[in-house]
Order: C-alpha cells, then sequence, then structure tokens
C-alpha cells in the first residue's frame, strides 16, 4: 500500500473523504489509498493525519472542506455521539452527498441518523466493519452496509476497496443490528478461548499449542449451527445428534475442571444455567438450539 | 455404510469391542463396521444392539464377553461412573487389551482411570470424540487422545475409522482437558450466536439468513485468535489493532439493542464486566487477549 502504485480507478472515480482517523478512519484511509481513489482526511486531532498525507492523501483543514471533497463522505470515529457533534454543523455541506458511517453504534442510532439524514437532503449508509485495520483491503473482511439502495450501488466499488461490502437492504438499522448480534459472538468465542486458554495453561499447555485445535473446533462447531439455523425458523429442535441433557452432564465437568485450577467459573455456570432450565422445562433430549428460549425468554 | 462394503482392511486387523450404544456408541461402531473391522457390541439396554447386528456386529451377551473379543476396547457411556460401574467386575478380562475410553469427563476422572489401568495391567488411552454421532468416520473429525503412546501407535488406524486421530501426549489427562475447553468454546459459540439470533429475530431477521454471515465471521475472529495466541504465552498484549477500551463502547450497543428487544442480557452483561475491570485496571489500551486476567484470576 503505497501512493506509488499505478491508480487502480479511473480519475473520473468518484472521490472520498475520511472523517476520523483513528486506528480504523487510518486503515480506512490508505485502502482509499492504495486502490488510487482521491482521499480527503480530517481528524479532530490533526497530527494523526500526517502519514496520510505523506502517502498522498489531501489534508483538510476543516471538517467542511473535507465534507465538501467527497462524493462520499466515511465516518468513522468512537461512537454516534461524536459523529452529530462532527457533522451537525456541516449538514449543510453534506446535502447532495452521501455519508457513509462506519462508526460502531445501536440499530436504533443508525436509524435516528438515517432520518436525520432525510431531513437535511442526503444520502446515508450505514456500515458495520467486521474485522480490525490490519484485515481491511482483504476482500474476506465484510463490510456490512445497510441503508439507501441508490447510495450502496453508487458507492459498492469504493466500498470494495475496504473489503467485502455485504448488502443488507434498506433497513438502515440492520447493520449495526448484525454488527452488535456478531460482535457478541466474538466475545463470547472469545470468552470461550480465554477460558479454555487459561484451564489448559495450569496443566502447562501454551496457547500456541491448544490455539490451532480451537480454530479447527471452530469449523466444526460452524457446521453444528449450519444444522440447528433451520431448526431456530421452525422452532422444532429434534435431539437425534446430541441432547441438552448430555450437555449438561458434560458442563459438569469444565465446572469441575475449572475450579480445580483456579479458574473463573461465571461463564460455564452461565451456559450450566441455561441448559438446566432447558432441560427442567422437559426439553433435556431436544438438540442445543432448543436453549435459544433462554435467550427469548426475558 | 452397510455390511455388504468390501473390508477395508485385512482380516488380521484388530477387532473391537464397542461398549455403550447409545447415540454416540451406535455411531461409532457403525463406523467401524464400516472400515471392515470385526466388531462387537454390547449395551446395557440390549435392543440397541439390533440394528448394528443387522449390519454385521457380533452381539455379545455379557459385557465379560465383549471385553473379551476386542483387541481394543472402546467404551463410550454417560460418564466415567458407568465405565467403573461396568467394567470394574471384569478387569482381569481387560488385562493384555487397550482400553479407549471415549466417555466424557475431567482431565482428573481421566488420569484416575490411567492409573486404575495400570493397577489392573491393562493399557489405557482416553479419548475425546469432537464431533456429534453425524460426523464420525468424516477425516475433519478430531478425536483427541492422550495416554499409553504405544496403544496410540497400535490402535491409531483403527480410531481413524472415527475421524482424525490427534495424539496430546502420555499425560492420560490432556484428551479431557483439551475437551472440556473445547466444549466450553463450543457452548460459549453456541450462546453467542443464539443470543444474536433472538436479537436479529425480534426484528424480522431469520435465523436461516443470519447464520451465514456468523459462520463466515467464525473464520474471522479465529484469525485474530491466531494473532492473540502468541500474546497469551508472553503475556504482552499489544492494542495496536483494536483495544478494549473501544470494545467496552461497543458492548453497550449490544446491551441497549438487547434490553430494547427483550433479549436475555446476562452474556454480554458477563463479557461488559471483563472488560470494565480490565480497563479499570489500566489496562484499557490492551488488545482483548488481556482478558484473560479476569479467568486466570480466580
Ligand atoms: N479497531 C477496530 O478493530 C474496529 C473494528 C470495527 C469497528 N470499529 C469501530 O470504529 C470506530 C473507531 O474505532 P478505532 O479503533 O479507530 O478507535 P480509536 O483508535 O480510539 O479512534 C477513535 C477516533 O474517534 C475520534 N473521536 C472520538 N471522540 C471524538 C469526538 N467527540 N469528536 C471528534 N472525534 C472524536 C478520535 O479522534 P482523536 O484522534 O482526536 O481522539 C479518533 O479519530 C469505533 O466506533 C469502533 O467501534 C473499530
Ligand atoms: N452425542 C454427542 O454428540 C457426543 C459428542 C461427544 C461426546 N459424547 C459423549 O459420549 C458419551 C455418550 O453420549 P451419547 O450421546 O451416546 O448419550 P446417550 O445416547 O444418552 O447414551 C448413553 C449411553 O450410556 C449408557 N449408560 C448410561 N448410564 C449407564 C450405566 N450406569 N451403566 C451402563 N450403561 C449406562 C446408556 O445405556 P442404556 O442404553 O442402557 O441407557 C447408553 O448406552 C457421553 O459421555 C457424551 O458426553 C457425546
Amino acid at each position: 500500500m503505497s501512493h506509488e502504485s499505478p491508480s487502480l480507478v479511473p480519475a473520473s472515480a468518484g472521490s472520498v473523504s475520511v472523517i476520523g482517523l483513528g486506528q480504523m478512519g487510518s486503515a480506512l484511509a490508505e485502502a482509499f489509498l492504495a486502490a488510487g481513489r482521491t482521499t480527503t482526511v480530517w481528524n479532530r486531532t490533526p497530527a494523526k493525519a500526517d502519514a496520510l498525507v505523506e502517502r498522498g492523501a489531501v489534508r483538510a483543514d476543516s471538517i467542511a472542506d473535507a465534507v465538501a471533497a467527497g462524493d462520499a463522505v466515511v465516518v468513522c470515529v468512537l461512537d454516534y455521539a461524536a459523529v452529530r457533534e462532527l457533522l451537525d454543523p456541516v449538514v449543510g455541506v453534506l446535502a447532495g452527498r452521501t455519508l457513509v458511517n462506519l462508526t460502531s453504534g445501536s440499530p436504533e442510532q443508525a436509524r435516528e441518523s438515517a432520518a436525520w439524514a432525510a431531513g437535511h437532503g442526503f444520502s446515508y449508509l450505514d456500515g458495520a466493519v467486521m474485522t480490525t485495520p490490519p484485515g481491511i483491503g482483504r476482500p474476506s473482511s465484510m463490510i456490512l452496509c445497510s441503508g439507501s439502495p441508490a447510495a450502496f450501488a453508487e458507492h459498492r466499488e469504493a466500498l470494495a476497496a475496504l473489503g467485502d461490502p455485504v448488502d443488507l437492504g434498506e433497513d438502515a438499522g440492520l447493520a449495526a443490528l448484525y454488527d452488535t448480534g456478531l460482535l457478541g459472538l466474538m466475545w463470547s468465542v472469545f470468552a470461550g478461548w480465554l477460558h479454555a486458554a487459561a484451564l489448559v495453561g495450569v496443566d502447562g499447555v501454551p496457547a500456541g499449542a491448544f490455539t490451532p485445535l480451537a480454530i479447527r473446533w471452530l469449523t466444526t462447531v460452524g457446521g453444528f449451527m449450519e444444522t440447528y439455523a433451520p431448526q431456530l425458523d421452525a422452532c422444532r429442535y429434534p435431539g437425534d445428534d446430541a441432547t441438552v441433557a448430555v450437555q449438561l452432564a458434560a458442563v459438569d465437568h469444565l465446572l469441575e475442571a475449572s475450579r480445580a485450577r483456579g479458574v473463573d467459573t461465571r461463564l460455564p455456570e452461565l451456559h450450566r444455567d441455561m441448559m438446566a432450565k432447558t432441560v427442567a422445562s422437559g426439553h433435556g433430549q431436544d438438540s442445543y438450539a432448543r436453549v435459544i428460549e433462554q435467550f427469548r425468554g426475558a
């Protein structure tokens, strides 16, 4: 990724502005530059633009200038409050352009932002970046998008510089909804993995030895999810492969092993509680998918 | 898988006995039959042997007969208490053979079993089947093994009928240790996924639409684990891709979205608590791998 690489898009291709040059925003700007897009950058703390300017980005001296320079204005700051704080004063300049908001937020915040954009006459795409900065630019990295279909069609190619743009449809809240769900899945994976790494670590197994098996196991578990997903939609949970009752017996071994090693048990206790309630409600012979009722039932 | 398929192993290949013909034991016996092994079966409730006998398995009338018929005696019942209840009366018949215990248990139970086997003069392999019955026989399915290296070498080929035998070494407790850790990871993945499916379901997104993205996301998350594993072993957690502080801000969106939809929040609250304590201890600028201290510190 260097500004000396040949331009990959025609000079007429839409220009991009990136507002917010933290870890993620800087990676986004770099990827646009690497794809040969005219890229204007702005950050509250101006020094964070220096490295990008050296690589060919245009420095905007004000946020109004940054907005005015982009056909697509990409914003990636800490939260939606910061987005509004930055952009409310320049909504007039946004009119007629597209705001692509890659800041993390809740679906409700995303829907509010779409209404705000509509009220001020600019197009709005809400997005969620499903990778860390080093994954930006890889075609395997999902860039979830929802909101204006016309804006998605217009800027899809620009967004493809960041990863694989996945269109979730017109409801602007969907990218954030999927994002929160997928981040929750990620924290759960991390928690399960860190718990396990702590556990095996006590017996002298390095994380470097355990983790390749854990990653391989994720593929197997993904296969179980494929089996169970139609069960969730049908609300029918045949336990003909593995029952909740058998897994309730197995979770006690994890609790026992964790206690014996002084490893925190809150996570497996939560799993155990959900399994035990599923069994107590008479569904012990069902598949694990039945446990969804413990989440739905709040 | 039919008894009419040609024999895949020479007639001289070691015979196998399978004790315990529940969902998993039946799948194991079927796979040995499919691989052309002479397979003797026994179950406490004898009727569960019928279908296997029709496919070519030999029915043992007593557990002693079952043990006597196998070079390798595979046992897969509910728990270790059942294993001992069944096999203590026939330890004399086990002498000189190999017991392969594929019953789920704790590492402590596995180590006790190895000592029990040594005391009675038979070889012991402890194993963990990392798939559900439909996955038995697939080369992608891990069959974790630990215990006697000589027994592993002798029976590796027989075990390959079940999946991919992975040798974890001489400490008989390791298969169960990895197993409990990996099952904990699985329940965490399930919980994160079920939580997310409940969440998006409220907004009308079917699990069948969400799950392919969740499975794709698991590959990305596996990549993060690969990045973080060496950090765990080095006890150094550079947060140059994504910090715990930024993720602490993001988990609030998940909590907010969950509350707004009546979805149980105990799981994200646990994640939030661990992130918040990591930040409070002064490590907010570190990577997520630093959260392992919340598990270790019990
Ligand atoms: N890092 C990741 O792996 C990742 C992945 C997916 C999504 N995200 C999301 O991307 C967004 C940015 O994350 P990051 O990792 O880049 O965080 P970061 O490195 O902490 O950067 C935060 C950015 O927000 C700006 N900012 C914060 N409050 C502001 C305010 N009140 N007014 C103006 N600017 C403000 C900061 O400006 P200053 O430089 O002036 O402080 C900086 O540009 C977050 O919503 C995050 O959830 C991050
Ligand atoms: N199913 C899976 O996906 C899976 C995956 C990995 C590991 N496992 C492990 O495999 C083992 C068996 O699971 P499963 O799914 O096959 O369970 P299952 O279908 O419930 O079968 C349980 C088996 O254990 C026997 N049993 C239970 N208590 C006994 C006792 N006191 N004496 C003698 N036999 C007894 C049962 O005999 P009866 O038929 O007479 O009741 C039956 O053969 C468990 O440790 C489980 O954790 C299962």
